[in-house]
């Protein structure tokens, strides 16, 4: 069974992903009859070098991606993990120099097939008259005892596109580009991981691992690694890394050590989450720093894959300042990030929290209410939530989750607990912040959040006042908090139905002289009707509303909640003879 | 059993991929006690509109990569997949505000829980006093029929943050920005499509699906989407979605049509390999050209990920001049990539191929051999490669592939074809060059490279002079090449053994006077010597490297079949009397 693809054929994969990409950058040519991109603006590069780069299609960004004002000229893609063709190479090369470029330098990753194939084309290329020369490119660390082929061409291929890009770019010469190149070569380690394989167009996986095991010290054309270890964690495999790829032991290491200044890469090999590579990232930098080592800048991202395979390598490269310069020098390429020219190590990671308002002290009577009138409501309306436990949770169980009866328990609780820690502010606007804090924190869900939102939203216009209008005006606030970032109305089976029902009763206090209790019975009334008549409705905000209409014949227990709060406080204030 | 992933404690996952994010970009900082990231040079931006936007991890790079100069002022993250605290967007909207900001812009995507967190942040903000607006974006193209939670917010939410930071940027007003966002929003769709499914750090992947099937319309958290379709080609499926989210019947479609100027953008929803990402790009540039819309900008990349998710969403943004503006204003954001500033239709998308070089013509006379002569060093050549076939594929079976002898036959058969075309060129520079562009044409693999190398080198002394020291020259300056880009020394056991022992006896014809066929004969003989001798050697370069020594017991079949190239010409030539 071959792997699921996104392609059309798999003969046309990788001639597609070229068109591609330079389809959607402007900045790009293909040059026709070949799967070679070149700067569109090559005439601008008259009297400078020229850099081409390359190798197999499956490495995405790479190479394309690197080509631009500052980095790349052009690149050459082969097939799907192969080799570019000779003559494709060759015509590159001739493109450039007929563009009125001085010289072209070939970037060539450390494999047999590239190096063949680019090597011929600059033999042929220079038996042409045209000046070409080649630098071959290996970073891998994996391999401690030293191959006669040499270290790998790992991502670290994309900082030489850089420093090269940047001296080319500059105007500097093709003998002190490959000087400089070649020295900043030496100093660089890469090192691949992954959790599983990844599989060419048409193909199966390349290699299996089981569930407990990990690959260290892979390439990126889906080949096996060095060694195989269990499953650990990030901390522990990024660790084991960096030990690996700097150890005295290595001949391939890069010899990075306590007082060492590096740029550190992240690369994403293709098919992990970014959630995971920037844990990776994270412990990538603790580890360095916990090791002495200043890290100058981090890129972190997709440079060099190896199609999906979900597995990251980490590149380290020894920088100077004059290093640094070209590494933060402009580009244009289009998979080259944004990165910030400061320091990583050393710079402040976090700033402080921001202070939080004063709070007023707690009054205890205010408006005609005190402390004591509060804890006895809030009391009434905790029991009665308590005692609806089970009645909720049935009604829930044919409409939702079954946890409403809890959920507003939990509430009651809290509310109690709460109480106990001293008296409630009588401020009515002190009152419902607070209780919005509390449901926020300790009732949890969507109800809590949206009781919250009720609460805080009510709480505004009992700051200035505290009489029947300014209570009217809160409940008004509340349901536009609730049904504007709620996004439920009226109708839709919720517990705004009740409140909407009771609030619109409560219309009547903004008339002279009404009357605190005539009121709120009838509003308390039709928010219990309203609630009944949910059993009618169909659900269109809400866990509910996943369940059809025909399943749903009991009232939605939101809303009988919400009717029975209503009518505790109303009972609880009458008890009181307010 | 739970999937596979890089991380240290499940728990930990959404504080260290934000820790890494930030550590690693210095332009940015935590806020002390929260999962919330801010600019790290908040208090430049006195006077300005603080823009605040996040939701749910896994989602990286969204958002915390779009934070920077022109886009977003900080982010505040929740859980993976899951919405932020109230208190730490409370907390985020106090920090830009004691910075010295004059106004906060929450940029939410349409979820409830985003909805209700975000919007209780806002209200307790605002009743400190500090003046912060909503904008929910809703950018889903999925759902045919509108839903009375409206559109689900996907990646276009990511252009808002660039529009919307490119205006603060600007210095534009909080209500200005309201109202230019919010008719931007209108103006966007975006469906996406995926393989298969992702999941959740300790949990099973979210959903299933059979091998031939793909998933459409799916939104951003593992859910499943709008409906199941066949697998089918990546041209099909970009074809269906552009469909599905520009149809006149669907309420939350995009209105694009021909003549529209549209922003695409192509997403990897995460593991999907970049090679896919090219050709789903490809796909989408052909089939929406082809339908008369203008792409002015196209990003391709990702931007608002799933987690692992194998798949990808289309973005369209129907956009004019003013608009564009904005999309093209500098930032400084990590994951907002470098995008040229010219219209992608319109745009010449290759160049000619390069001129070929003039061949000069072809002699038939040169330097004391003639056309004739050439033709029948040349067959005998052929006639030994083909004879031995056999016996260099017997040879090659014990240490590589077994195709040694069926590659030199195809050599041989390939010249015989050439040399019936017409006289084969007698100048021995243009003679080398032809034949080392017809074998690596026609013998391919590393053979083919590898003689194509040495016979392009090799024709260059041959330029000038064709005298013996000057095929003396010819000769090393092929080895040289051979080793430079083929890895292989003497001693390694290939072709190389062969060629370099014979190169050393020509080193004779440097001097005055010296004889051809003494010289030649000696060379041959020491060839074949060192072809025999290549028994008792460890492979150490080419394909036999990765068999042990003590499995090789025959001479390596490349030495060889090199060997008895230099005899057969040695015999045509003396059989000619030269």
């Amino acid at each position: 069974m071959t792997s699921k693809k996104l392609v059309n054929t798999v003969a046309g994969c990788a001639d597609e992903a070229l068109a591609g990409l330079v389809a959607c950058n402007p900045s790009l040519q293909l040059l026709h009859g070949h799967r070679v991109a070149l700067r569109s603006d090559l005439e601008s590069l008259k009297g400078r070098v020229a850099l081409l780069s390359g190798g197999g299609s499956g490495h995405e960004p790479a190479h394309a991606g690197f080509i631009g004002k500052g980095m790349l000229t052009g690149v050459i893609a082969g097939a799907v993990f192969t080799s570019p063709a000779v003559g494709s190479i060759l015509a590159a090369i001739r493109a450039v120099a007929q563009a009125g470029t001085v010289g072209t330098l070939l970037i060539v990753k450390n494999y047999t097939g590239d190096r063949l194939n680019f090597g011929l084309a600059r033999e042929q290329a220079r038996a042409e008259g045209i000046p070409v020369e080649m630098v071959v490119i290996g970073d891998d660390s994996a391999f401690t005892v030293l191959k006669k082929v040499g270290r790998r061409g790992l991502c670290g291929t994309v900082l030489i596109h850089k420093v090269a890009g940047a001296l080319a770019e500059a105007g500097v010469g093709l003998e002190e580009i490959i000087n400089r190149v070649s020295a900043v070569a030496k100093a660089m380690g890469t090192l691949g991981v992954s959790l599983s394989s990844c599989s060419i167009p048409g193909s199966r996986p390349t290699f299996e691992l089981s569930p407990d095991e990990v690959e260290l010290g892979l390439g990126i054309h889906g080949e096996a690694g060095v060694r195989r270890i269990k499953m650990a964690s990030a901390n522990e495999i990024v660790t084991l890394m960096l030990d690996h790829m700097t150890a005295s032991s290595n001949v391939s290491r890069v010899p990075v050590q306590s007082g060492s200044s590096v740029v550190l890469m992240v690369n994403n090999l293709g098919g992990l989450s970014f959630l995971e590579l920037g844990i990776i990232a994270d412990a990538a930098v603790r580890t360095l720093e916990g090791r002495g080592v200043k890290i100058a800048r981090a890129l972190v991202g997709t440079f060099m894959s190896a199609l999906e395979m979900p597995g990251i390598s980490l590149t380290l490269l020894l920088v100077d300042e004059p290093l640094l310069k070209l590494i933060d020098a402009e580009t244009t390429a289009s998979a080259w990030p944004n990165v910030a020219k400061v320091s990583v190590t050393g710079r402040k990671r976090s700033r402080a929290a921001p202070a939080e308002p004063l709070e007023a002290p707690v009054s205890t009577v205010a408006g005609g209410l005190t402390s004591k009138r509060v804890m006895l409501v809030l009391e009434r309306v905790c029991t009665t939530l308590l005692g609806l436990e089970e009645h909720l949770n049935a009604l829930d169980r044919a409409a939702g989750d079954g946890d409403c009866g809890t959920t507003h328990s939990r509430a009651a609780r809290a509310i109690h607990g709460w109480l106990k820690e001293g008296p409630p502010p009588a401020s009515p606007a002190q009152l419902l912040s607070k209780l919005s804090l509390l449901l926020l924190e300790k009732m949890g869900g969507s109800s809590g959040a949206l009781y919250g939102l009720f609460l805080t939203a009510a709480a505004q216009p009992l700051k200035a006042k505290t009489d029947l209008p300014a209570w009217c005006a809160a409940m008004d606030a509340g349901l536009e908090a609730m049904q504007k970032y709620g996004k439920a109305a009226p109708g839709d089976r919720t517990m705004l139905d009740s409140l909407w029902a009771a609030g619109q009763e409560l219309q009547a206090w903004k008339s002279p002289g009404a009357n605190l209790f005539q009121v709120l019975t009838k509003a308390v009334q039709s928010a219990e009707a309203a609630a009944e008549a949910t059993k009618n409705m169909e659900a269109g905000a809400g866990r509910a509303s996943y369940i059809s209409s025909a399943r749903l014949d009991q009232p939605d227990p939101g809303a009988v909640a919400a009717a029975a709060i209503l009518r505790a406080i109303l009972e609880a204030l009458q008890g009181q003879g307010v």
